[in-house]
């Protein structure tokens, strides 16, 4: 357990130097499941994530004590883009060491910040190791979580978050090492112990889930997770602890879950989360919470940085699953206009052609036929109906692909 | 101009009923541009639009003078939803006139928040009219913005922005009727005279810019515009009042601009933010607004409505731009395995394929040539380079579709 006194120097040392988050009441997400729900918007933070808090305390309360070469930290995300910018700010230099596959975009952003990245090896253990030995040559490691500095500088979102709403009775947070919800529990359960800690982790990779179940720090195996932020296959030492004897309950949730909160952030509230940040809505619309009705509480967004491409994907799975993409496959006779007359069809229906695949070629094709495949963008699924029907009625013999049969999209 | 007791008065009838939305420091866009850069997040706020205000400001001043059959309007998007809730909220019975092409996500939110929805014409000008018809049988018509109530909602803004920062300097907000930025005015001047009050619009409709330049209310041709929440072809007669003797600026954008403020406002802050939103943005980074070095900037987020396939859209339009979506075309040896060749040498360069097409038959062919465009999702333009060199290399003449040349992506 971290003390009180700690986390409120951690604090006063933060003032001025993050944004203070703001907390905001979600009408839709609260209508959902009868009770007041509260976003925490940590994906607001500067670097775009919580883990700047934590970094920004541990640097500045160190200095004088960090090595002549200043800081390494390994990290592919949001930790690196933390200790890069508060080591930038506190005028020490930093090395981060990031994997081969991390995103250029995060790359170019932990430069951005005034880090010096090393593109090193496939697997974060192999960024660790290189890290350390960078700090055998002068440099002071930053761990991502194990660290009471750390712990220390991520409670502060629960002063916040008390400040804001001092009745809070749930704080609902993702689960990855566990520096987020351990400082969280600290700060929350000193100021107002009734207050229940509740800890969400991916069921691709279960750690706390699985400690706490066992009784022991155990380390799983991880299979690959949209929320990458969380996909820590084993909780820091003093995290552990401090979550054993706080946290009150660690569900899991699904990746479909996860995905699908990400859309509704985007979508209901206008705010995009990075799938560890989405992670407590997620564990509030598939009903694993159990909230007792009317209670205040408080889901941390902790961070938001996903690369676009991934956003397109997440959008266009969930389009498609909403009936707002229709793709079908139809067989033409191989005539002059034969392709014409059925995109006028289309054209009729108001929807907008996304993709056409037009094979005049195929195997199983009898020779006067050909295939003709179309993505559309469409109005819902009646949309999607109307148009099926009036193709129907025009005598076009459709194949309408169900969700996800139908190419990567 | 409205006093500022009244903009007082509806902040009272407000509390409670809205969202006090948050005004956030952007770091990114003050290093930017060499200010002190806020944002006020009305993309937060309930219905996703500040048009809550007003309404809801509107109607509960209005109440016991409302027709029996409640309060009708005519929107195609934000108004609508505003006018439902706040209707809705009051116990008060709203119709809502949309025009055909007004996006189902918008009806739908309409018809969730309680408004009942009739589909009527193509225009907004058909849909007033037929509103005002159902005004004559005795419902009670919520202009959207040409009305003192609806303009002092607004202006509630104002008063939050210089309760959170009273030494404001500018504030930048986007103009379609001009209901948002005579409330601002109104209420930001009356606390804080030296205030700047700067307004953008959509070079596609500059309905307020040409008013102002031509020294009357005039009605402009209007273009196709992202940001169809401003795009009015005519200020309100109020708004135009207020707009002529208490703006400091107006500066125009353009539709790339705001297509880019868009993404940035999702990348670097993540919040969505609509066309008309992310607006002031864009004239912030097109470098129209000319501010002072140092001076606290307040740009106004207005509203984060957006159809998911248009984020879409626009996310794979600047992928393309920023070179971390490649295209090319390239000719095969019409014979077993060179595609897959192909496929395995992007495979090395850990690019992934978005869509394939292979054309066995194509006119202009040679008999032993087939022909395949690729689309690959990169890690940037280095990216891009390496790969084009890898196929190069590797015997291949390919063709590199440039931004905008490929379909409709």
């Amino acid at each position: 357990m971290i003390p009180l006194a700690e986390i409120q120097k951690a604090a006063t040392v933060l003032d001025g130097k993050i944004i203070r988050t703001p907390l905001v009441y979600s009408p839709t997400f609260s209508k959902m499941c009868r009770s007041r729900v509260y976003l925490k918007l940590e994906n607001l933070q500067e670097t775009g994530s919580f883990k700047l808090r934590g970094a920004t305390y541990k640097i500045q309360s160190s200095l004088g004590q960090l090595g002549k070469r200043g800081v390494v930290a390994a990290s592919a995300g949001n930790h690196a883009q933390g200790v890069a910018l508060a080591a930038g700010r506190a005028g020490v230099p930093a090395t981060i060491v990031m994997p081969g596959w991390s995103s250029i975009t995060k790359q170019e952003a932990t430069r951005g910040y005034g880090g010096q990245v090393f593109i090193h090896g496939q697997s974060l253990e192999e960024c660790i190791s290189r890290a350390q030995e960078l700090a055998a040559e002068g440099r002071t490691f930053i761990h991502p979580f194990d660290d009471l500095s750390i712990i220390a500088g991520q409670g502060t979102i629960a002063l916040e978050i008390l400040e804001d709403l001092a009745e809070t009775d749930v704080i609902v947070a993702s689960i990855g090492g566990g520096g987020l919800i351990s400082g969280i529990a600290c700060g929350a359960k000193a100021i107002r112990p009734q207050t229940r800690i509740i800890g969400v982790q991916t069921a691709s990779c279960p750690s706390a889930y699985m400690s706490i179940r066992k009784n022991e720090r155990i380390h799983v195996d991880a299979g690959k997770s949209i929320a990458d932020g969380i996909a820590v296959k084993q909780l820091g030492v003093l995290n552990y602890t401090i979550i054993r004897e706080n946290i009150d309950s660690v569900v899991l949730v699904q990746e479909d879950d996860i995905c699908r909160a990400m859309v509704m952030l985007l979508e209901r509230k206008k705010l995009l989360a990075e799938g560890a940040g989405a992670a407590p809505v997620a564990a509030l619309l598939s009903g694993v919470l159990a909230l007792p009705s009317d209670s205040r509480v408080v889901l941390v967004i902790s961070g938001g940085n996903v690369d676009s491409p991934l956003v397109d994907r997440i959008i266009r799975r969930d389009l498609f699953r909403d009936g707002r993409i229709m793709r079908f496959s139809v067989c033409l006779e191989d005539d002059p206009g034969s392709l014409a007359r059925l995109l006028s069809l289309v054209a009729d229906s108001r929807a907008n052609i996304l993709h056409i695949f037009h094979d005049r070629s195929g195997k199983d094709l009898p020779i006067y036929l050909s295939r003709v495949e179309l993505e559309l963008e469409t109005r819902g699924p009646d949309h999607v109906k109307s148009i099926a029907f009036a193709l129907k009625e025009a005598g076009y013999d459709i194949f309408i692909r169900s969700h996800r049969a139908f190419g990567n999209g």
